[in-house]
Order: C-alpha cells, then sequence, then structure tokens
C-alpha cells in the first residue's frame, strides 16, 4: 500500500507552496497516456480499485512529518505546514474514473481529480504509478489472451516481475485482461484470483530417477498432477508417464521446439492411452509465439506466460500523464493547459463517448465533459468517489474480466491485431476543439 | 515487504511433497542471470539487502495457511503440513552472495542457499523477485551515470515505475548504482537516499502569469529554488527570471531540444548576470541521450532520469533463474543439474574468483567453491548468513555506492562502453569443467 511519501519530493514543495499562499481553491486534474507503445492500438484499464484505496487511506504519520520537516528543501517552508496542515490533511476530492476492463485509447482521461490544489498536487505520483502499472499489464495479458484464442492463459511471471509488490499486482491486473489465474499466492489471498502450478524441475532433480520424481508427485497430488517434462528430456518423459501407468493432469514442456515437442509428446500421451492428459506449454512465451503454436495447430491446451506478462516486457511503461485541466479563478474552475511544444495538451474537463454501430464499437468522441455528446454514445467517466469517500462498491474482478473480454470483442478486428494494428477512431468534439483554439490563459 | 505467499503455488506443493516424503535433507540452489540484455556486458548486483530482511522475517499467518489450507490445488496434502510443518516454518538456512555494487556477468551466481529443501524451494520467487529487479535498475543507473561523465544523475521515475512498491526500490538501486539523489520521499525516509525536487508544470499553470508563478516560488524556497521554464516557452521563462531579478539554484527544461535549449537559455542567464544558476534537463532521457548531450557540449549541469532508469525500458527484466546444484544423497551434498537442450546449467556449488592487473579488471574464474582458486584472485561470494542468522552488517547506501563507481572504474572500457560493449572474460575453472563433464546423475 502506497503511503503519503510514495510520491515526488515536488509535489510536496508545491503543496506547501499553495498553503503557504492561500491557494486552496480547487483544481481539475485529468491522468490519460499520450501515445499509445510501438504494437498497442487500444488499452485496458486498471489499477482503479488500489487508486482509490489509496486516496481513502492518505495521511501522514508523525514521523513522515519530522522527516519531511527536517529536510533540506523544505526548510524555509513555514512551521504551520508541518503543525497544522499536514497532520489533518486527508484527500477529500472528487474522483471520475473509467471503469476497470475498459478499453482506451490515447489522450482518453483515465481518471479525473477534483480537489483542492495541495491536495490534486500530492497525489500525482502514486496515481500515475498505480494506474499505470497495472494497466500496462492488463493490456498485454488481453493481447496474450487474444492469440490464444480461447485457451486458458496463466500468469507465470512474479519471479520476473518488479519486486514482489509488482508481481502481485501484475497479476492482478493480468487477470482483469483476461487471465484464467495467476501462479502468485499472495495475489490468490488479496484479490481472489485463482492460483494454479505445476512442478519445477528441482523437484525432478532432487530424485536420482525422473520416475522416482514422477511417482511421488502423483502418490501426493494424484490426477491433479501437472509434471514438468523437460528436465532431461520430454519425450522420453512422456514415455516414462505411460509406463509407470500415470495419469497426471498435464504435462509441462517449457523449453525446446515447442511445436514439435507438443506434437511428439501428445502422441506418446495417446498412444499410451493418456488422452486426457493435457498439454501446457511455457518458456519465454508472448503474444507473437502464443499466436504462432495456435496458429500452427501444435497440440497444446494452456500456456504459461512469465516475464512478458508481469512486465510488459516489450513496453514496459506507458506515458502517461497527470495534467492541471481546470483552476479555479475568481472562485469558478476556468480551462487552462500546458503548451509546450510537442506536449500541448486539451484544456477543461472531459467525458469520453462511445458509440457501436451493430455491436462493434466505431468510434469515440472526446468532449467537454458538459457537453451533450454524441447520439447514443455511452459515456466512460463516472463518478467513483465524492468528497474523499467511494461511490458504489467495486465489482468483483472476475466481473471486471468478464466486462474486458466483452468490450475487446466489441473493438474493429483490426484494432485488436497482434501485428500493425489500426488505429481506432477517436475524435475530438467540435465544443473541445473551439475551447482549445480560444483559451488566452 | 514481502510475506510468506509472495511465492508461486508450485514452491508450496514441492515444499509439500519434500515434507510428506521426507525429503528435508539438505540442498544447494544458486542464483544468477542467464544471458545478459542487450547491450549490457556487466551487470551492478543489488537488492541482497531485502533479500536477507525477507529470509530474516519469513514466517506463515494463520490466515495464510488457513489460505492454503483451502486451496484445491493442495487438498491431498496431510495435515500436518498445515497444522505442524508451516506454523512453525523459518527460513534457517546459509546464505554466500555478491555484496551489492558489485559488477558481475552471466552466469556468475549473485547467491547461493544452503537450507533444507522445502526451505530453499520456497524462497525461490520473493528471491528472484527481489535480487533481479534491484540489479536491473542498478546496472541502468551505472550506464547513465557513466554517460553524464561527471554531472548528477537524479532518480526521477516514480511515477512510471511498477508500482509505488517498485518506485521506492527503483530509486534505493538506482542510487547504488551512482545516482545522486531520488526525487521519491519513501526512498528517503526508508533508506537514507537524498531526495531532490523541482517544480511541476502545474504550479505555473495554477498562476495567471509566468513571472507570478516564478517569483512566488521564489519567495517560499529563496536561493534554492529550482523553476521549471518549459510550460510556455523556455527562452522566454529565462528572460523573465532575469526581468524578475530572480536568482534561482538552478533551471529545469524539461522538453524540446535539449541541446539548442540548453545554450539559448545559458546565454540569457548569463547575459543577466545569473552565471550560478545552474541548468537542469529533463524528460524522456535515456543513457544514450545524456551522452549525446554531454558530447555535443550542452552546458547541462545535471539530468533527471525517470522512465528509463526506474523501468530498465530497454531491457526490463533479467533471464535470472534458481537451480538446484547440490542434493543430499546418503547424507552428504553431492552436485546435480538441469540438462534441458538449451537450459544446461553446471552443477555444484561455485565461488567467482576476480583477477585484477594494474587496478584493471582482467578476468573472473568461475570455478568449485572449495578449489583453490587463481593467484591473486579475490572471491566475491561470501556468507551473509548462517543458519536464517545476518553475518556482519549491511554497509550504508553510500559505501555500496562508492564500491559501485570504483569497480565499475575498473572494468576495461569497452566492457563499459554504452553502444557494442565488449564481452568480459568469465573462464569456467578446470575443476569445474571436469564436474559437469563427469556428473551421472
Amino acid at each position: 500500500m502506497p503511503t503519503a511519501l510514495s510520491t515526488d519530493l515536488y509535489e510536496i514543495t508545491m503543496a506547501a507552496g499553495y498553503h503557504v499562499f492561500g491557494s486552496t481553491g480547487h483544481g481539475c486534474f485529468e491522468l490519460w497516456v499520450r501515445d499509445l507503445p510501438p504494437e498497442r492500438e487500444y488499452l485496458v484499464a486498471a489499477g482503479l480499485d488500489q487508486a482509490l484505496e489509496y486516496l481513502e487511506q492518505l495521511h501522514f504519520e508523525p514521523v513522515e512529518i519530522e522527516y519531511l520537516r527536517h529536510l533540506p528543501g523544505l526548510r524555509t517552508v513555514p512551521p504551520s505546514f508541518f503543525d497544522e496542515y499536514l497532520p489533518q490533511f486527508r484527500f477529500s476530492g472528487d474522483v471520475w474514473a473509467v471503469a476497470e476492463g475498459t478499453p482506451i485509447f490515447a489522450g482518453e482521461p483515465l481518471l479525473r481529480v477534483i480537489a483542492s490544489l495541495p491536495e490534486a498536487q500530492l497525489v500525482e505520483t502514486a496515481l500515475l504509478a498505480t494506474l499505470l502499472f497495472q494497466t500496462m499489464v492488463a493490456t498485454k495479458a488481453s493481447r496474450v489472451v487474444d492469440a490464444a484464442a480461447g485457451r486458458p492463459v496463466i500468469e507465470f511471471g512474479a519471479r520476473r516481475a518488479h519486486g514482489t509488490d509488482a508481481a502481485t499486482l501484475a497479476a492482478r491486473a493480468a487477470f482483469i485482461g483476461g487471465c484464467t489465474a495467476t501462479s502468485q499466492l499472495e495475489c490468490g489471498i488479496r484479490f481472489g484470483v485463482p492460483v494454479s502450478g505445476t512442478m519445477g524441475h528441482s523437484w525432478v532433480l532432487t530424485h536420482e530417477k525422473e520416475e522416482d520424481a514422477f511417482r511421488r508427485y502423483a502418490d501426493l497430488y494424484g490426477n491433479d498432477a501437472v509434471l514438468v517434462v523437460d528436465t532431461y528430456d520430454s519425450v522420453a518423459a512422456a514415455h516414462t508417464i505411460v509406463a509407470e501407468g500415470l495419469t497426471p493432469a498435464a504435462i509441462r514442456l517449457d523449453s525446446g521446439d515447442l511445436d514439435r515437442l507438443s506434437r511428439e509428446v501428445r502422441r506418446v500421451l495417446d498412444t499410451g492411452g493418456r488422452v486426457g492428459t493435457q498439454i501446457f506449454a511455457s518458456g519465454d512465451l508472448d503474444e507473437h509465439r502464443v499466436a504462432a503454436l495456435v496458429a500452427a495447430g501444435a497440440p497444446i491446451d494452456g500456456f504459461g506466460v512469465g516475464t512478458s506478462l508481469s512486465t510488459s516486457q516489450d513496453a514496459p511503461s506507458l506515458s502517461g500523464v497527470y495534467k492541471l485541466v481546470e483552476i479555479a479563478r475568481e472562485g469558478q474552475l476556468v480551462p487552462t493547459a500546458k503548451r509546450s511544444p510537442r506536449k500541448q495538451t486539451l484544456p477543461g474537463r472531459k467525458q469520453v463517448w462511445r458509440v457501436a454501430h451493430d455491436d462493434v464499437y466505431a468510434h469515440d468522441v472526446l468532449g467537454i465533459a458538459d457537453e451533450l455528446g454524441p447520439d447514443a454514445g455511452i459515456p466512460l467517466l463516472e463518478c467513483v468517489m465524492r468528497q474523499g469517500c467511494r461511490v458504489g462498491v467495486t465489482p468483483p474482478l472476475r466481473e471486471l474480466q468478464a466486462r474486458c473480454q466483452a468490450s475487446v470483442r466489441r473493438l474493429p478486428s483490426g484494432v485488436r491485431a497482434l501485428k500493425n494494428p489500426h488505429p481506432y477512431d477517436v475524435r475530438v468534439s467540435e465544443s473541445l476543439k473551439a475551447l482549445a483554439a480560444a483559451r488566452v490563459d
């Protein structure tokens, strides 16, 4: 769980500035992804539940305040900031967000925060880290699951994740993106995600003979056992399984030419009467390798995908930003925006409307929050927090996963393509264009 | 902090198997990186302190045991595992490791664990996630710091890290790798890493005029202020600073052509008598962009590097493995190894000796732990934990950072090259070769 110090120093220097100069009127910030990473034309929103949890519990411990008080960079900040402001600090703003599991596109706000300037500013870093990471992994999972064409994909990436906490959150996001289970237990206990596991090579190595290792594992786990067969020779191991009279639920291939080996192993198992024993494949898989195996017709019943999922290996970050779009001037929130070359932003609080034709998403409209929106457009940003308290309850993860899969199926197929996907049509409303052209701040 | 469930289900199924079949003799596991990522010919070891902390505190909470007891995959495990084994479970093994901040190479063990099989097995996932992530980031930091050629590099990547916990650990690892500070406060309070910060664009946007934003910030932070100048136009902002009579410690450029802008802004500041105001650059920097700016002679005094550091963007994972290399047979530990095609491993517990000539590292020897080692070779693996208790104290981070920088300076310059680096000479000892050829397991 993030702490109050899970933020950048400059968020505090700015917050102190707002406090000192009495700039505690409201501001509106939006969080979005500027550009999609290579080979992606959609993202799957995820991480909102953790973001809201963070906002709800956000407070400064006395030891954290003392740490800040003694920082050289804050030595000119008046004591009232440390003695009065920080001890009572809570997040009391309003938050609007796109539901987890929803496909979104570049430039579309995932989250909108309306709060006093110091509050809205302080939460920037943790909100970005929380939402971008899970969104990135859910997106990757959606691609891998798409590639598997109905075969189960299990998230196996804990060991290569960016620490153990990232492993847990990656497994959660991967489940939203469509994985059927994770190997990581902390995600199981914390989020109720189904857990699944096989057997490691070390189990085989600790026995003098592979057949002893298999027999013992099957003695304990019966027909639930999944036996890893590539410690020495995968095909020979399949023969061993048959010869030993074992009927494992599945075997796991973890190295070598998975297409060829899966066919050979399938033949050995079938000839030996083990038609019910499934073949599970793992070992440096990603959406492209999974798609190639599926296209080749390899007799693989499920995939374990690790590093490429838990780190979103080919796109390990999203160009997410959190920008001020409205600021209080004379008691009223008015649009504002950054105008740096190549980093321009659209002013004002926004809404995204999704328009479908015949059950396929046709285009989105990015407009001003209080404009009417297109006919039959479904608004994506909903109020999820009012004055620091959550509105409604978070749906169970299975529901988010189902929503994600249903929504991804409604994307035009070109947008979902694993290679050279087509951009989705996101239109800026005339009102928003006019506002962007007109603002004089 | 990792919990007992920060692991994969199969570590528990195997541990239960060892328990049930009384295979609780010792095993020796080693953790190493198989292949270095592209453009890397060395790694900087990091994360050991967190790995040892994890091993020291590892235990199962009753609620975790109840969770495991009710998992479908463990339903055939006898109650004694849940009622007797897990409640008293502690890590009581011996650990040898390479000190944090030490350069290491492919195939060299970072860590060796000797413990009862279930103990050694259970900790695999968390040890890999903990050590690989920080090692990867420390390595990236070492490259960026090398590129900056003496100019300070500050870690700015919290917002794009894989969650807030990854942000804290990345900042720690980046400091070991040579960064002078981080923007992330949690890393400051937890690990004593110096924190540093500037000002965000939103501060400027909340004021009607840029000059008001600058003046107010300078009113509060005096000559410590670092003003971000690219909200509208970086050069115009530099003129504003001079015209307003401000003397900030530095200005920050965050977008545009940093080479050109730094020269123009330097000229404006110098002409205005602000020779003491430094120029700090940020915005999607990595080691290659930093090196190009340094080579071009851009008048930049320091760099803020974010995403590319905190996610090790071009190499966001390491191919780290944790493999059984010795197993108890008739009361004695004997060498063993996995022999899968393309994933073969060297058997037996190992040591790495580093040999220097004239203060430059010449080669390493990877040998059997108890062989004599080469003349003047310094062994890298040291005992850091005995029977579950730490041996010695962890040096302060500044010492690890100094060790890292001194050691990286001793690498042959080709090994440190940012592009097309040369491989370092790692030799396998004759004894280890003979053991690998001879083993009959």
